[in-house]
């Protein structure tokens, strides 16, 4: 049997880190041999969090003496945009491949990142969405779209949510928009007898956002053509769901010799 | 075992009167005893459309002696209005009950209906709308609308219909609010990054409309509450749909004593 | 305005009681005036229970001593079948009216509640499920059966899951029996090529069970009809569901002047 | 502007020849050059079929003349099994590229269109089932489990099918199949209160057949893993939905330089 891929998780105190942790710590392929947390150095996972009770695992505060000691093959990099650029980074000089699942690390940082990952030949992946069921969706819609010129998106979200529609649905027109041929859907002297009752429209597609208690998050995708149709539907629980994306994430990134951006261009 | 309905139907040849005389001569407790048409008195109907072969009935074109000769005891109209309201009131003064399934009966003629009915104790159904499965959906939302305050409606048609949101959605909207206690869903501060995406707006609710080529006609109605979702969908695929309401309306008919309007109110 | 209702609820620590505190103490035509919890008499609930900080609540462990001193209007039990028993019995006796969520209360012992129950004329609500979407789900599914005599039903739940098909599902599948006509669906000569294709067997109508990780428990019931289907869906997330149907059974026990049991018989 | 592609269609009487000649004639891109049927020999295919009023198209009973006299680009045969592979064969020797959507030529027949294909470099394209919805259902499918180990597929059909599952549901499961893991799905100590409840098993996969009057034909696979559901589904409503496929496989047949079989092998 190969050796199981030896992981540091940065940020395991936190809603997706917490994931991770059990995550890891499940898969027989896989080794926790420590986390980055911003106190606690030197003290057992397990002392500090009464959850993960059982796992075997010293916390560092300091990412340079943790890869050091440990010498992971991967770094899974769940925390802050301002700590997250760092990790990466110093993972990569120190010629560790990073998982990062944080948002919001600035153009600038990125391009350094994908300077540095294609330059050492080390697989590098930054995925600011990890729900592997919602790339698929996004990624069948663009094929779909080839074929099927006609398209609307429903996206349907708990009502606490303040935008609509969702940066999900947004996104999802936007790649079916490079497939498709521009097209104005609908018939050309429709009216709306209540205003809005189209919904949305960005590049001649229709988006629809519902919003009611006891729903979660979910979003369908609707392709029609004489005759017939054709349905993409996502439906998101809780943030379990992510680690899906995180494991075949790490499993992918150790088999890449250069930076990759977003999940959907590590599915094939 | 009990005699036959018989049953006289006026207007045999248009799109909805020829799946009448289908389901009629299809069911043993109905005997369709005659068709009132424009034209061919005296003819059978087997003679002028070869659809029909088989099918053992005389056409008249006047509805007293129509009536008169044949003794039916009740009269399904799926012609014109005009046709409609005079056919009906025939029927009413020779003691054969109306089933009438054609829109744009003005109000007053309604009213004379409606007395003339109640007046001879008289069965006598106008229904606008003879998809039973639309009604129960209409009804069954009116019935959630107790126990859940939040709803959307999704309805979905083929991308050749030029108004939105459907007439039957906003039916389902003035059904709902007859029943649920006012309130403005979703949340107070949601902002629409691009206009309409929270469909349109009718006493509260949000409505949406889909349209798309190979649809055909569809509404689904989304109750949400803390930790759960009701739906209630219903799928039309053809006119041939009608016909259950049709059957339903000719066998409730026998049992009324006086007029009602409306599928919705005859269900129970 | 009128007096909230002064509740009492048996079990507040288990999952079910936990989510009916929350639920009463956040209703202000509800006031919660004690707990009955098996240890800490005397203690106030917040003590106890961090989650129920600033909740002000005496914890009884004796129901006769607790109901006496607060008289309440109703008492909600979320324990267990034999405490339930006793617990319903001392409330009606005391005059407080029962809403009781607990399964396995024996039939004799549900006979002498409901005799107590309408001799005192007092309100008093058994119901083994609260989940008031998927009972009206199986109330509309009873109504629509009357004109639509061909039905399947689909119910899917997570894999952990061990027997199929689910109780509901069956439960439903008896009540559509009580009002459909007699009917062996699907084509005659229909063929297995697969053992168990075609579902299970119920009085003629077929179940399928789907079983798959991240699905929760979610029913469909789908009407067919020439042209048409009409389909009713629950999807329960949680079971934070069951605290509707808790408290429009609150809000009926009060009304009611006798023994209801099951909540499809509350609603109307 | 190129040329349009210029195409005969052997068969245009049936039911899917038909739909063809109206899918070419109402295409810019394409140009309906003459017809190959049984009889009429030397008519206008407008004489024959009131229903194709305005179509200027000539009938062969011959194809050798017919090709010959036309030198079209493309022969689209919609016929029977016997004559499809003689008509094919026949193309591909004068150099006219086949798309073939006729089931049931033999194996050893499509092993000789094969090597003329590939011998002659002339696109050949046979395609058992044109409806590009379902095709890419399939594949859809397939991909997502590379990801998702666990799925089920449910399939809805009209209550006039006599076999179940139906030949897509099986075709589905083993494409499937050839991209997941092996795994039997459901929990281990799962059982069936009703035979039959967790449907046909396929590789370890479950199967669900619906029949119900009203359907017409359609199906959803769905995945599920820890959080999430990913759910694709066709709904085919009526045959003209065939002819997207046919219309991008006369496309794609005068790209390719040899044998394709299967709509799903073409599209990417």
């Amino acid at each position: 049997m190969t050796n199981p891929i030896k992981i540091v998780i940065a940020g395991p105190r936190g809603r997706m880190g917490r994931e991770a942790v059990k995550m890891v710590t499940s898969q027989r392929h896989f080794q926790l041999v420590a986390v980055i947390d911003k106190e606690n150095d030197g003290k057992q996972l397990s002392e500090v969090e009464s959850e993960f009770q059982g796992v075997d695992c010293l916390i560092y505060t300091d990412i340079h003496t943790c890869l050091k000691h440990t010498e992971p093959d991967c770094l899974i990099d769940l925390t802050v945009p301002e700590a997250a650029f760092y990790h990466a980074k110093s993972a990569l000089e120190l010629n560790v491949r990073p998982v990062v699942g944080t948002t919001g690390i600035s153009p600038d940082e990125l391009e350094e990142l994908k300077a540095l990952a294609n330059e050492k030949k080390l697989g590098c992946i930054i995925a600011p969405n990890f729900a592997i069921g919602a790339v698929l969706m996004m990624k069948f819609s663009q094929m779909a779209a080839k074929y099927f010129g006609d398209v609307e998106i429903i996206e349907l979200h708990h009502d606490g949510k303040l935008d609509a529609p969702s940066g999900t649905a947004i996104k999802t027109a936007e790649m079916i928009h490079e497939y498709r041929e521009p097209k104005q859907q609908g018939h050309p002297n429709e009216t709306e007898k209540l205003t809005g009752a189209r919904g949305a429209e960005l590049y001649g597609m229709h988006i629809h956002s519902v919003r009611l208690p006891g729903l979660i998050a979910h979003q369908q995708v609707i392709f029609g053509a004489k005759g017939e149709t054709l349905t993409i539907r996502h439906d998101s629980y809780d943030r379990s769901s992510f680690m899906t994306g995180v494991k075949v994430s790490v499993e992918t990134v150790m088999k890449l010799d250069g930076y990759v951006y977003g999940l959907e261009n590590i599915l094939d």
